[in-house]
C-alpha cells in the first residue's frame, strides 16, 4: 500500500471554493487559502443562528494502547462514506500539534484512504492557528515579567510616575501564567527565568501550546466578543495581598484577542473524496479538554445534515469533557456516539505484548472487553445511543471479531460495525455509515455526568465515580488549599478539566481493562477563569511533553520541488 | 489626520490575483490567501533566471533617532510615486517582528498615506512565516536537548542500542544553538533549563526569531535545495571532542526544511495605491543581517523594471550587509541608494533634546549634518549614487531645509529631494521618484567593503576602519579563541555580520554624529555556517529585545467585528 503522504498527493483535489458553496457558504462568507484552505468568516454565524441545526455524531474510543486504535481514520472514513451516501455531512476535528507530528506518529490527518487532504498541510502550520495561540498566550506571560522587572526596577511610586499606570505589585513567586511552545521540548518544564539583571528571577514551565488555556478559549467561544470577555478574564498572577491579576488588569487583554482575529475562523478542508472538514483548534484531552471548536461546530451544523466529530483519546477524556465542559458552553449535545475498538487494543488492556499481539487469542480479547464494556457503559450512562466501529485490521480472524461483535452487543451497544476504511476509504465505512444513520433516528435525552451548580468537590465526586469508577476521590493538602481558593474566586460553580493520563479509565497508566473501586488522588487543581473551567490534576501530569529516543522528525525531510518525505 | 489604521481600512483594495497577473505572475505562479495577500510559488525561479532583471532601489537613513527618521514610510512612499509615474515597479520589505510591533512602534507598515495594506496583516502572522522560523527553530533546540537527555540517561552503547543510533556524546555546555520567541520577552534572555529529571541541567537563552540564524538562512537562500543544504550546515553545538554537530548529524535537517516549505515563498500584498510589494523574512539589521530576501528580490527583479528595498537601521547597518553580505549571496547590487534623513534627527544627533526639537536651530542643524555627511560617504565609497530624501515634517521651515539640501549636495550627494509621503502619498515622493529615475541611468561600478577571501581578520578591519570609522579593532580573548576556531572550521573566509547598536556608527550609543579614531571592540565571534557569515559582537549585544515601561499593546484591541483599535 501507499503511504499517507502518496496517497494524499494523488487525490484529485476540488478547489475548496467549490467545496465551500457546495456546503453552503456565500462567496464572501470565506476567504481561500490558495485552492486547499479557505478560512470560514464569522459573519456567517448570526445567519445559522436562525438555521435548522444537523445532528451531531461524536466519536471516541477505548483506552489507548500503543497499537493504536485509528479513531481519527474511523472519523474520517464515516464522514467519507456519509457523504458517499449523499448526506450533507461535514467533520469538526482539531489541528494537530507539532508535538505529536514530530515526537511520535508524524501525521494526525487520519491515514491510508482515509484523510484529510492535503495531509501535509493540516499537519505543519495549516493557516498558522495554533502558532496564534503561542504568540498571543506569550505576550501576556512577557508582559507580566516586564511589568514585574519595571515596578521591581523602579518602586511602585516611581513606575507610575513614569509611565502613568497604576503599579500592580505582582507577586513573582504567584504567577500562574506559564509560557507555551507547540513542540515536545522536555528542557522547559522546569526552568529558572530572569537570571543576571533581567529579573526578578523565578521558577516557571513552558506548556505545550495545546495545553494553553488560551487554546480552550478559542475552542470555547461562541464569537469575537465571547473571545475577548474570556481573555480579560484570564488569571496571570496574584499580587502581593493575594489578590486575583487578569489579563485585563494587566493592559494585555486587547492585543491578545487581536492576534487571535484570524485564528478564532474555522480552516475548511477535504476529505479525499471531497466532503468538507472544519479544522479549529487543538486542545489535547489528556491536560486540556481535547475537543475541536464550539464556533466550528455551529457552522456545520448550521448547514449540515450530519457533523462528525471527535474527542481525544478513550471516552473517560475527550468525550467526557465535550458532555461536561462543551456542550455546556455551545448547548450542542451528541445525538449518536461511535465508539472505536480494535481486536489488537482489546488484547493488549489483557496484557498481550507486541511480539503476540498479531496472534488469535480468545482467552485475552474475552479479558480486553471489559474495557470495550465500561467505555460502552460510560456512554449509555449520559442516556446516548452508541454504535461499536471495529476498527479491523488484515490479520483479524472472522471467529475473533464476530465473538466481539456479539460481545458488544451484549454490553449494551446499540449497533456494531466492522470499518475498513484505512484500506478502502468510504466504501469501508459504508456499514458503519448507514448503523449511524439509524441510530441517529433515535430521539435522545441527554444526562450531563455532573451538574457544576452543586459545587467543585460534589462536581468532582461524581466524576470521580460515575466518569472513572473510582469509590472516591481524595484531595492533597495543596488542593484542599486551591480549592478553598477557587471558592474564594468565584469559581465553585464551574466545570471539571481533568488532567489525567489517557492510558487508563483510572489515574494509573498501568490498571487496564475497567479498574474500580481505587481512590482518585488530586494533587492540584488550577482555576481557568477565561476558558470556564477548573483543571483537577489527578497526579503528577506532565503539560510538556518530551521527545522520545527516535522521535518522528527523523524521517522527514523535503525534496526539491518542496514536496515532503516521510509522513 | 487618520490613523494609520483608519486609512490602511478605508483604501479601496484590489484583488491581489489581479496585482500579481498585472506583475505578469501566471495563474500558477501564486496561491492567493484571501484576497489581500498571495504566497508566490518558487517555480517562478526558472522563467524569470532567463529574464533581463530589473533595478535596484536600496533605501537606507542617517543614523537612527528617537524621533523616527521614517525609512519605511519614504520607501513605500517611493514605491507609490514610482507607479503613479507608470513604472513597473515592486517594494521587498520584510515583514515585521511581533517584537517591536507590541514593544514600541505599533505597526511597522509604513505609515500614513503611504502604507501597506491591510496593516493589521502585515503587522499580524501576515502567512505565518517567522512563526515558521520559530517553530523549525526549537524543534532544532528540543532535539538536541532531548539528544542530550537520553544519552546521558542510558549511556551511549545502551543509546545506540535503544535507537539504531549513534550517540553524539554533545556536550552540554557547548551548545550553540539558543531557542527564540518572536516577542520582546527580557525574563528569556538568560535562562537555567532541565532542572529536575529533565536535563542534563544547563544554562542558555531564547533570541528573538529576527536573530535566528534559521531567519537568515531563509533570507538568503537562493532555492529550496540551497535552503535545504544551508539548514544542513548548521552548526548546533559540539561534543564532548569538540568536533562540530550539524543538524544534518542531528537528523532534523529535514523536517525543519519541511517546517519552513511555505516560508519560503514570499508574499504579495499592495501598497495603498495598487503598487505590488513581496514581503519577506524579517532578520533585524542590527543584531542580524537586516534585509529582505534574496528569492524575492529574485523574484521582483525578474519583473519589474525597478525593486525598491530596504536596509535596516544606518548605512553602517542594514546597507553595508546588503553590500557585503546579502550581495555576495545573490549576486545583486544596489543600483541606486536612497539616504533618508530629517532635520530634527540631525539636530538631534547634534544633542538636541524632545522639548527643543520642533525649533529652528541651524548651528545644532550643522553640527548633526556631519551624521549624513558620513553616511553619503558610505555610500559613495561602494561606488553607489546617492539621492538623499528629506523626510519633511510639518513644522519644518523652508530656511533649514534650504540649507540642508546644499549641504548634502556639497556632502557628494548626488541628488536631494524633500519627500512628503507620509502626508501625501505618491504625490508627495515623486520628486525623488524622478530624481531616482534620472540617477538609475548612471553606469555604476560597484565595489564591496572587503574581500573576504582575505581573511576573517582582515575582513574586521577593513569593516571597523572602512565602515565604522575606528582607527582599529580590538579582540577580546574569547573572541581571539573563537576566531582560532572558526578558522579551524573552514570559516575563515565568510562575511562579517556585526553585531551592533544602531545608535551610533559606532559600538557605542553615546557617540552621535560621525565618531571617528576609536577602537572597535570585539567581544565575541560566532560562526553562522548555515547562513554563511561570521557574527561578530561589538559589545554586548543584545539578541532579546526587552519590553519597556509603557508596552505599545496597552493601547492595541479588537472590536465585536474583529477589527483592531489602536494601531
Amino acid at each position: 500500500m501507499l503511504s499517507d503522504i502518496q496517497i494524499s498527493r494523488q487525490t484529485e483535489l476540488r478547489a475548496i471554493a467549490d467545496i465551500a458553496v457546495q456546503m453552503g457558504l456565500k462567496p464572501d462568507e470565506f476567504r481561500s487559502y490558495g485552492v486547499t484552505r479557505a478560512k470560514v468568516d464569522l459573519q456567517v454565524l448570526p445567519r445559522l443562528a436562525a438555521q435548522p441545526k444537523g445532528k451531531m455524531v461524536l466519536v471516541t474510543a477505548i483506552t489507548p494502547t500503543p497499537f493504536g486504535e485509528g479513531k481519527t481514520v474511523t472519523s474520517i472514513g464515516l464522514t467519507q462514506a456519509l457523504h458517499q451516501l449523499g448526506k450533507r455531512v461535514c467533520a469538526c476535528l482539531r489541528q494537530p500539534s507539532m508535538g505529536p507530528v514530530f515526537g511520535i506518529k508524524g501525521g494526525a490527518a487520519g491515514g491510508g484512504n482515509a484523510q484529510i487532504v492535503p495531509m501535509e498541510e493540516l499537519n505543519l502550520h495549516l493557516t498558522g492557528d495554533i502558532h496564534a495561540v503561542s504568540a498571543a498566550h506569550n505576550l501576556a506571560a512577557a508582559a507580566i515579567d516586564a511589568r514585574l522587572h519595571h515596578e521591581q526596577r523602579l518602586g511602585a511610586e516611581e513606575f507610575t510616575r513614569q509611565s502613568g499606570l497604576i503599579a500592580l505589585n505582582i507577586d513573582p513567586q504567584r504567577v500562574v501564567w506559564n509560557r507555551v511552545m507547540d513542540h515536545n521540548d522536555r528542557a522547559l518544564r522546569n526552568i529558572r527565568i530572569g537570571l543576571g539583571n533581567n529579573g526578578p528571577e523565578r521558577q516557571c514551565s513552558f506548556d505545550i501550546t495545546a495545553a494553553s488555556e488560551l487554546m480552550a478559549v478559542l475552542a470555547l467561544s461562541r464569537d469575537l466578543a465571547d473571545m475577548r470577555t474570556r481573555i480579560g478574564n484570564l488569571l496571570l498572577a496574584f499580587d502581593e495581598q493575594g489578590q486575583a491579576i487578569t489579563a485585563e488588569q494587566l493592559g494585555v487583554a486587547g492585543a491578545m484577542a487581536a492576534i487571535l482575529r484570524e485564528a478564532i475562523e474555522p480552516t475548511l478542508m477535504q476529505t479525499i473524496n471531497g466532503a468538507p472538514c472544519l479544522i479549529h483548534t487543538g486542545p489535547f484531552a489528556n491536560i486540556a479538554h481535547g475537543n475541536s471548536s464550539v464556533i466550528a461546530d455551529e457552522i456545520a451544523l448550521g448547514l449540515n445534515e450530519i457533523v462528525v466529530t471527535e474527542g481525544g483519546f478513550g471516552s473517560d477524556m475527550g468525550f467526557e469533557k465535550f458532555c461536561n465542559i462543551k456542550a455546556r458552553a455551545s448547548g450542542v449535545t451528541p445525538d449518536c456516539v461511535v465508539l472505536v475498538a480494535t481486536l489488537k487494543a482489546l488484547k493488549s488492556h489483557a496484557g498481550v505484548t507486541a511480539s503476540e499481539i498479531n496472534y488469535p487469542n480468545l482467552a485475552a480479547l474475552q479479558q480486553g472487553m471489559s474495557n470495550l464494556a465500561w467505555h460502552i457503559a460510560n456512554v449509555k450512562q449520559y442516556g446516548l445511543p452508541v454504535v461499536v466501529a471495529i476498527n479491523r485490521f488484515p490479520d483479524d480472524t472472522a471467529d475473533e471479531l464476530e465473538w466481539l461483535r456479539t460481545a458488544a452487543i451484549e454490553a449494551g451497544a446499540d449497533a456494531v460495525e466492522l470499518s475498513q476504511a484505512f484500506a478502502d476509504g468510504a466504501d469501508g465505512a459504508t456499514d458503519l455509515a448507514k448503523a449511524v444513520i439509524t441510530c441517529l433516528q433515535q430521539q435522545v435525552a441527554f444526562l450531563p455526568l455532573y451538574n457544576p451548580d452543586e459545587g467543585l468537590m460534589q462536581s468532582l465526586q461524581q466524576l470521580a465515580r460515575r466518569g472513572y469508577g473510582a469509590s472516591e476521590v481524595e484531595l492533597s493538602t495543596q488542593a484542599q488549599q486551591q480549592l478553598a481558593q477557587i471558592e474564594a474566586l468565584g469559581g465553585n460553580h464551574l466545570p471539571i478539566c481533568m488532567a489525567k493520563t489517557q492510558m487508563s479509565i483510572s489515574h494509573d497508566p498501568r490498571l487496564k481493562g475497567a479498574p474500580s473501586g481505587f481512590v482518585l488522588p488530586i494533587v492540584g487543581l488550577k482555576l481557568n477563569a477565561g476558558a470556564g473551567f477548573v483543571t483537577a490534576f489527578a497526579g503528577n501530569i506532565m503539560t510538556m511533553p518530551g521527545l522520545g529516543i527516535k522521535p518522528g522528525y527523523l524521517k522527514l525531510d523535503i525534496d526539491d520541488n518542496g514536496d515532503i518525505q516521510g509522513f
